[in-house]
């Protein structure tokens, strides 16, 4: 199972349009350092899926043709911006799965085009491909969930945005999971008590707290990329911090 | 008083994701057919307009700042979609004049960020730097309206998408305007009868009847595009097919 970030911003990215701060200033120079919004691509030797929806240039990249599926954590529109335009294309419907929100965003249940929009619900698991995944509630401002993706041979891996902690019950599923990988919300730097998404502080004890093998933070904004030029040592060696075009092989 | 067609295409643009036509393949193996969502920026010595947001890396282009004000013709996603990452930006809060839609599109109006929404009425005219700008009903499927920019020295403008037909009111207007040049909502090919969107032979007759000096051709799907390649003789000689990066000079 092969994990690539193909965006790994909050909802500004980074660099964030007008800000002048140093990380966004070094993102404007050094290409590495850029972040767009929240999308990842999974892949098995049977299927391939994407992982919201948030960059804006999907119809562009995806030159070898649709996902076998889309996963939606939820509606914000940093997570499903790049919808709106792949929609409109043409060829077979391609499976939406995503929580229970009965608003979606703008217009897309209204004239969803291409995409078939299917619930998945919590802690019921299916099976995609050759992969068993299982949504997981998390805690944020509309609803929304992340997934955890199991193959056979024990290859497990979640991906957990947006979020500002977890719940009991997705906490308690990750702890009885066995060995895992995991992406997650880390948002913002410690310090202000955090909104709608982790700050570092939570991010590292929830690495923590669910035992993860490796956990990747991802959902980054200026703020903490700017927090870890001057603290990245401060990273314990399981924790890493996600960018734009790195793979995650799970084996 | 100069106009830079920034994005050209319909909801989906050409070429269409996944589309085989001849017009959406020429367009992967040439640039300068592509067509990005409708977008357009309108420049005078004293003023710099965006109307309408729909290209997606605007964030990225708007590498001078931000322009002094936006105008939208209305709210469906494929012409503001580039303000949800904008959005998120630093710097002075950017007036958006757009109709008196309760709506909006998503969450744009529950987190403006950067976006100062400002209702601007049919046919009550504003003055913004060196123009004088008034919006204009149009037909569409959604709350929608052109406008109209005139600069002293009769200097006129008129852009018109999306639209299916004229509004009398808007059309008695344009009629009574004085010389002027115009954008105008040419979605489709003649033949099938057109929704929401002008095919060519609505546009041309609106043209005819508008008495428009010279006439672009806006918000043009692959269609179109195709039926071109064989029949582009066919346009009067005032009639122009704009394409994304073409400049006019209003003078």
């Amino acid at each position: 199972m092969r994990i690539t970030f193909l965006g790994t911003g909050g909802a500004g990215g980074v660099p964030l349009f007008g800000c002048e701060c140093r990380a966004c200033c070094r993102a404007r120079q050094e290409a590495v350092r850029v972040r767009r919004p929240c999308t990842a691509w999974l892949a098995t030797p049977d299927i391939r899926l994407l992982l919201d929806a948030g960059l804006m240039d999907l119809h562009e990249r995806l030159v070898t043709g649709a996902p076998d599926a889309i996963f939606l954590t939820h509606f914000h529109p940093d997570h499903v911006q790049g919808l709106f335009h792949l929609r409109w294309g043409r060829g077979k419907p391609i499976p939406v799965y995503a929580p229970p929100d009965p608003e979606g965003c703008a217009d897309l249940y209204k004239h969803p085009g291409l995409l078939d929009f299917r619930v998945c619900r919590p802690f019921e698991p299916m099976v995609v491909g050759d992969l068993t995944i299982t949504p997981l509630p998390l805690l944020h401002s509309k609803l929304t969930q992340g997934y955890a993706f199991e193959q056979a041979g024990g290859r497990r891996f979640a991906y957990l945005t947006d979020t500002l902690g977890l719940p009991d019950d997705t906490l308690a599923f990750l702890q009885a999971w066995g060995a895992f990988d995991m992406a997650i919300d880390c948002s913002f730097p410690p310090g202000k008590p955090p909104r709608n998404h982790n700050d570092l502080t939570m991010a590292l004890e929830l690495a923590d707290r669910t035992r993860a093998r490796t956990t990747w933070l991802t959902h980054v904004g200026h703020e903490l990329d700017l927090w870890l030029e001057t603290h990245s040592q401060q990273l314990p060696k399981n924790i890493l911090l996600a960018r734009d075009g790195n793979h995650v092989l799970i084996d």
